[in-house]
């Protein structure tokens, strides 16, 4: 969209305009940076300061804000919903693609709906079926009887192994590997023999999927990404999870094989999950925990230590591997003081 | 393949069916899951309840478990490796391919074998030589000067750099670098000046390696994974390391330069290494532990702290931190208190 | 080059013959394998025994290891920064090339600089600014209006979306993904709605990135890796993170989203650090640990914990979650002894 006036954004997210409802509005941008041609939004009380200080158009703010506003406002309940709403009239349009790219490979054997567009060096292979208006960036490859939902975003260089079944309105990212082989191998006589991975992938509607995730296909079953799952960058999900609906996963967490994850949670950066765990609905686990049992109750659950400067850290290490001497210390100190306190008494 | 009797199963892994050996067997599948012409196994304890739930054609089971089965029983005295074996047989054929797709570009000076199949979209470029039967799927590209050996499968979009040798039987998913350079730099007055990585990476045979790997080329001598290494998905091994026969390596690891990891280890999700060390054969570490110190005893190491709910974690932190206070205070009460004990024995 | 002798590389690094200045080096290797015709180093004391059996033609070292030489010697006082400066002749040589590939897809309103290759299954977009003597490795992908500096490396399978800066003598390593959206979706009654990412990302001059690392486009301003940062494989870098110039991170760390990073920082392996920090210049944060508060001042960072023997480690875990116990029992014992005390001094 090339522009619009701030009055037909305060319509299309039910919001309020403080100010003149007839500027013109050509993008959005940080409270810092806006020109007086773009929209900004303040959801986030440590940019307050900003506020008053920013050269926007208009902001987008909530009602307990505006007093602070020297510029035109919109008001509304939810200013980060409403800001991801008129953001989303402003994205850059790429160019428009639908159809075969002619250096695309693509088997006489797939299904290719006349609105998706397959870029160049992708390859399709046989029995693979693309719906209504999904685009695949360059490079991707989609292995044999895999079937890709109607209007999913490919970015480029994705691998899709055979038979992936991936949902509607799918966004992925570049290097996303789904339906790898699970790591499945039984131990004969000190060497490992492979054990087959038969079951697929299967993501929901409106996955998000972050660059260089890898998703890996079911030993028997199929490992299941549900409904409105957003996944970070270089997460590692193994064989057999299940991650529920509308759960959110930051970048480098690694889920070992057939854990459950329930609905709506949130799990941090860089955590780890154990196999064969189940976590209940609305968990959040901060940054860097380990989680090796199952958690049955919602709330929020961590066991990352924070830094601090190494020479203090290695006082607090070697405290702690006193810990086994300082509880038989104290013991002693205990039992010394009651034969103490028995003779005062007698 | 189609179908087989449980008794042909049986014959197979060298094993004894306790009911009817003429019963036709389509498929293998979870307890849970098993249709009446499938096999389905039972190798861990925690799913014998679905042992005699199951409406599977027969299970594959030990002696032991053998009471509780209901259905046709097909005894081993190792169950999960006569699964592996027999679910091999099951695998779903995908379209069988020889020779070099016309979307390949491979060099006039690499050496292709006969019978290998370069996919869509692949690169090989000058002084490579592929093996027999080699199977490299869409969008791999081979460095100048690599070698794959016979039986290799390359899934797609799989980076081999320049000077790999990779062995015989790889299995190779998608996403995976092998010879990156290695993170090699001279601090020179506070800027990086690049050490060139000049020597190769070395596979040798039956290893597998997890999408999204990546290996990096050694500085100067070769980076070495041995055979019979299994590498997860998402690990990163730095350069001039060496990876001892059998061991098996889960996601998210990562090991730095020129340390050795020994024959047979177990090394679990997000385990760090640092550079530099020795790590023992049969060592086995639990997942998100750190190692910085050579291990040269075999067993199992640890340094991963479970989760607890966040208030409680966050009082951990508190005393955690007053360690060293608290090791002052309990060092004064002894002090006073020997002084009270001696005063009492005068 | 195929040879030199050892007086025209002292020549080079500024350093100094002792023996025979006329001998002919054709390669660089480890003091442990170097040929009686190649040159090795010594940077690090503990090869001090290596360098008394060696067979290399002559070895680089400082003067104070001079006496340990049985070869001849290139004496420097930096002998790290000589070797790397003498091993760069020595560079396997590649095959040069310029140009387009005909299997390459170059977009008409692309602009390649004549010195620059694009290598086969390329697919470079609309409005792409390739400068000169760029390299792209087989499969790399670059999205619209994107720029690449003079004389950058793309080894290959390198993904660059839209809108992305790469400035000049970059080196960025196959599985590399540069672009893809930040991670940013505001919470609407239980569902995730996404936030447009609408920055890009800017890279300095001489940057490396390894294999598999994902740095994510900005969410308005763009991310932003400053001038001869060093980055390492899997590394994940979030929407709006800057680092400063001249910083290395080495492997598997993971920065979230806003939080900058200073000049100069060493961030060693598996490092997680929180959204929205700053951390200042020339701070070095040890293997595995978590950041989650901003870092004012320069120095050495930990939270880190090594490995002990699981048997040892577990029971460090039990002390550690009697903490809370362990303290109240202290202070019980303190009012204790503070009562027999102030008796005895009644």
């Amino acid at each position: 969209m090339a522009a619009c006036t701030l009055g037909e954004l305060a319509r299309l997210v039910g919001g309020r305009v403080v100010g003149d409802d007839s500027i013109c509005i050509e993008g959005v941008a940080t409270l810092a940076n806006a020109t007086p041609r773009q929209i900004s939004f303040l959801a986030n009380p440590r940019y307050q300061k900003q506020l008053q200080e920013t050269r926007a158009a208009a902001v987008i703010l909530s009602e307990s804000e505006l007093s602070h506003c020297r510029v035109n406002a919109l008001v509304t309940d939810k200013p980060y919903i409403s800001y991801a709403r008129i953001a989303a009239l402003f994205v850059p349009a790429l160019t428009e693609k639908s159809g075969i790219h002619p250096a695309a490979c693509v088997s006489a054997d797939a299904t290719i709906h006349e609105t998706a567009w397959i870029g160049p060096n992708c390859s399709v292979e046989a029995g693979v079926t693309i719906g209504a208006n999904c685009r695949l960036g360059p490079g991707c490859f989609i292995g044999e009887n895999s079937t890709i939902g109607e209007n999913c975003l490919l970015v480029g260089n994705v691998s899709i192994c055979h038979g992936v079944r991936i949902g509607c309105r799918n966004i992925i990212h570049p290097g996303v590997v789904i339906g790898s082989d699970g790591f499945g191998f039984a131990n004969e006589q000190g060497q490992w023999l492979k054990v087959p991975q038969l079951g697929g992938v299967v993501t929901g509607n409106d996955v998000e999927i972050g660059a260089n995730t890898t998703i890996d296909r079911g030993a028997l079953d199929d490992t299941v990404i549900e409904d409105g799952v957003k996944l970070d960058n270089q997460i590692q999900i193994a064989h057999n999870v299940r991650i529920g609906a509308h759960t959110a996963i930051a970048g480098c967490v690694g889920i070992s094989g057939s854990t459950r994850v329930g609905c709506r949670c949130a799990i941090a950066g860089g955590v780890g999950i154990a196999g064969h765990l189940d976590i209940a609905d609305d968990v959040t686990i901060t940054a860097m925990s380990l989680v090796v049992k199952s958690i049955s109750k919602s709330g929020a659950y961590s066991s990352g230590i924070p830094v601090e400067q190494n020479r203090l850290w290695n006082r607090r290490l070697v405290h702690f591997r006193r810990l086994d001497e300082m509880a038989s210390r104290l013991k002693s100190v205990e039992q010394k003081l009651g034969t103490i306190i028995r003779k005062q008494e007698d």
